[in-house]
């Protein structure tokens, strides 16, 4: 399935030729945020903005999506007109990588409203799964502290969007994948050994570990639990470390696979240091997720590489970001989305977001809403409770939307996924302890300046009537 | 992201090398089959054979992968013979659409060992999701009775997995989608009217609906809640449908997008009936899944359309069908995969699944795994209880692996989506009803023939001295 201006909903389509036939020159602000940090974290991690760029840069309605569209009934003018549709627009945005919070814009969009309305469904599709699993891959490296961790969930995965979940596995903390296509296509480091299939294919398991580490030699790790860890894998992966410890080689690592992994990593560890194989490393799988390693940590497990499937690229338990896209503007007037949920109720007006920053740097735990045209936010409001208000005169600050693409065209040099898993980690380091912890974290602040706070409850008012 | 042979694990291709090295030859079987099913439920419906098939057919490696491969330092020699890599194989399975149950295969692979491994990881990435989607999709169908099922997920899916969800989505009984690229690939029906930004965008939500009615009247359903569902939206809807009776038109329906879905449809249910518009449709949506479209039918909710996104097309709450692929024959030898865990022992052998039918054509509730070369099988036993055992002498029953695809060709004429969902339909009513319900269902037994039993304990046996 190759992306094109199809993949949407049809009701994008379906509002686009209203659009098209009343008012085909509304130009739009639409706000892209989520309501809640995925797991309970006290933070997410902001992932699919340069897949997005690149695939709205070459955005076009194939002509087989045109044919179809003219036999699901739409008329003739408006299959011309989808026929030149490209995105033109701007689209300011949270650098990717960013540590980001919910209830405030992310990213903007304002661009002719029915361009806005079609990159709809891919901006929430693509956003919304890789900001999902960039966070849950930042929690995971946050348990494994220094450890090695391992992408191997493409079987697992929601089809062709792993692809988009190794990605965001990287730029959330691993080091590697098992996916040789993701790996390919991003500049990933890609790893991998064998399966039990392999050790199976074989009458005993002590010739498929001698014939895996003759063809390859470096890096090899070998799988331990086909029939027995500690009675037969083990014995049999040092009989072959010495083995190639006589040709001059060393033997990469050993890897656990079921059963107790505290107890069978401690173990074997000890068996690796008696037979002097203190460099062999040891990984583990299965089913892995923050707390598995969290535990496992606590225990003084000794285990040097994660290897991280299901529970990583799936986003378990919550398997989704419920980020949404809003229109705050058309033409030049405010727009607002009423709810009983206070929550729920949007921002109005095309907005910047601030970032308030320690004396040393760091993030102070704020960010603050504003009408892109102001320029001077001496204070931050909550955006309910009256009573909760922060002054803002004393901080220095960071404006967090960016251009990033200008009249459809890109405003800012690519990205490679290692730059941004480096920056994310930049700015991971910035927000203190206390937001990445998993129980109860700290809440950040999100406040709104007082200008957009009064305009927000105006309209409120005028739609409540 | 186009699917190329390189949409696989590295170790597949570790692996590979390994073999082609040292015995390249090798004939395999593989299993491929899952050990629960997924919401505990008492069935799954087996789903993403055809793209597997479509794809298989084409795989080979891209120059890009093959370049890729060679910086990763894999040989001259080997980089050859991954240039002329098509999958050759057999592929016998059950048909597409099936209800299907756990530890019994599913589908096997016969063919060169190489092949066999490379395939691995695209087989388990399509049919587990596509199986865990169709099962959720067939779960909700059965709340929902015969109400319209939308799928509207897209902006939730997991990046372009979501394209597959759509299609496993209409396998397991949904009745259209709102992705107009799945719509069109698979030739799915496509639904979608208006968002709640279409209203906003209007100075007035009365103009938005009239705009809306006049360019789109066929299939009109106006949305009720952007400011208040029962004061404005369904008030202004009432003007519009009269409005367009008036040209001789009718509205097709109402949505409602939040708030008590149960009241608010029964008060609407209410309010256009007295309006003498009983004519027009209730929609619904907003976090639907199987429990609460069940709730809102027993309080007796007039909503005839229900509209389902991120709990249908992310799987929720599982997100994964934990299928594998084991190794069961090599070189006409059987292999076994021993674990601590009975549930996890692999069965040994290249096998046929017989499905035991009642007199009426219905499923007695029992499928019989089998060597594949027996062909009298008059008892199955229970896997590990030797006191279980049912007699099948009375029984006719049907061979549930079917050759797909023969030396790399397909075996069988493609299916659409369409024959697919009305076959697993029809095979769903041939299940009795205890294994359908959500609490504690019927169990399905599995079991072997005695001569697969011992032959598989005898191989344990072996392996554990």
């Amino acid at each position: 399935m190759i992306i094109t201006a199809a993949y949407t909903d049809l009701y994008q389509i379906t509002m686009a030729q209203v659009y098209f036939e009343t008012k085909p020159n509304g130009r739009a602000v639409f706000d892209y945020y989520y309501r809640h940090n995925p797991y309970s974290s006290g933070y997410s991690i902001f992932a699919g903005l340069e897949d997005v760029l690149d695939i709205l840069e070459n955005l076009k309605f194939s002509s087989t999506d045109l044919d179809y569209l003219e036999q699901q009934g739409f008329e003739k003018n408006f299959i011309n007109y989808l026929k030149d549709f490209r995105f033109r627009g701007n689209i300011r945005s949270s650098n990717e990588g960013d540590v980001v919070f919910p209830n405030r814009p992310i990213l903007q969009v304002e661009a002719n409203i029915i361009e806005a309305q079609i990159i709809e469904t891919l901006l929430l599709n693509m956003l919304n799964f890789q900001t999902l699993i960039a966070t849950k891959a930042s929690r995971i490296r946050h348990s494994a502290k220094d450890g090695v961790l391992l992408d191997m969930g493409l079987r697992r995965a929601h089809a062709t969007g792993g692809h988009y979940a190794s990605r965001a596995a990287a730029i959330g903390g691993f080091n590697a994948t098992s996916n040789v296509k993701a790996a390919e296509d991003y500049n990933i480091p890609s790893s991998g050994t064998m399966a039990h299939s392999f050790i199976q294919s074989y009458e005993n398991e002590l010739q498929a570990f001698r014939d895996f580490a003759k063809v390859r030699p470096e890096n090899c790790v070998l799988l331990l639990d086909t029939y027995n860890t500690l009675q037969s894998g083990l014995p049999n992966a040092i009989t072959v470390a010495k083995e190639m410890e006589r040709r001059g080689e060393q033997l990469l690592g050993v890897r656990l696979d079921s059963g107790d992994l505290a107890y069978l990593s401690k173990k074997t560890r000890a068996i690796l240091n008696d037979a002097n194989l203190g460099y062999v490393k040891i990984a583990a799988s299965n089913q892995l997720d923050e707390f598995v390693i969290k535990s496992l940590k606590e225990q003084g497990a000794p285990i040097d590489i994660f290897g991280v499937g299901t529970n990583l690229v799936t986003g378990k338990p919550d398997a989704a970001l419920g980020g949404v896209y809003k229109l705050v503007e058309y033409n030049d007037t405010p727009r607002i989305k009423l709810s009983e949920d206070l929550i729920k109720v949007s921002l109005p007006y095309k907005k910047q977001v601030y970032r308030m920053l320690d004396s040393d740097g760091n993030f102070y735990g704020a960010d603050a809403v504003a009408l892109f045209t102001e320029d001077n936010i001496t204070q931050m409001e909550h955006p309910f409770d009256a009573t909760k208000i922060l002054d803002l005169s004393s901080f220095k600050y960071e404006s967090l939307l960016k251009m990033v693409m200008e009249n459809g065209e890109r405003a800012v040099p690519p990205r490679s996924v290692t730059e941004i898993a480096e920056y994310s980690k930049s700015r991971l380091e910035k927000l203190p302890e206390e937001y990445k912890r998993f129980q109860n974290p700290h809440i950040y602040k999100i406040g709104l300046s007082s200008q957009l706070k009064q305009e927000r409850d105006k309209l409120v008012r005028k739609h409540n009537i």
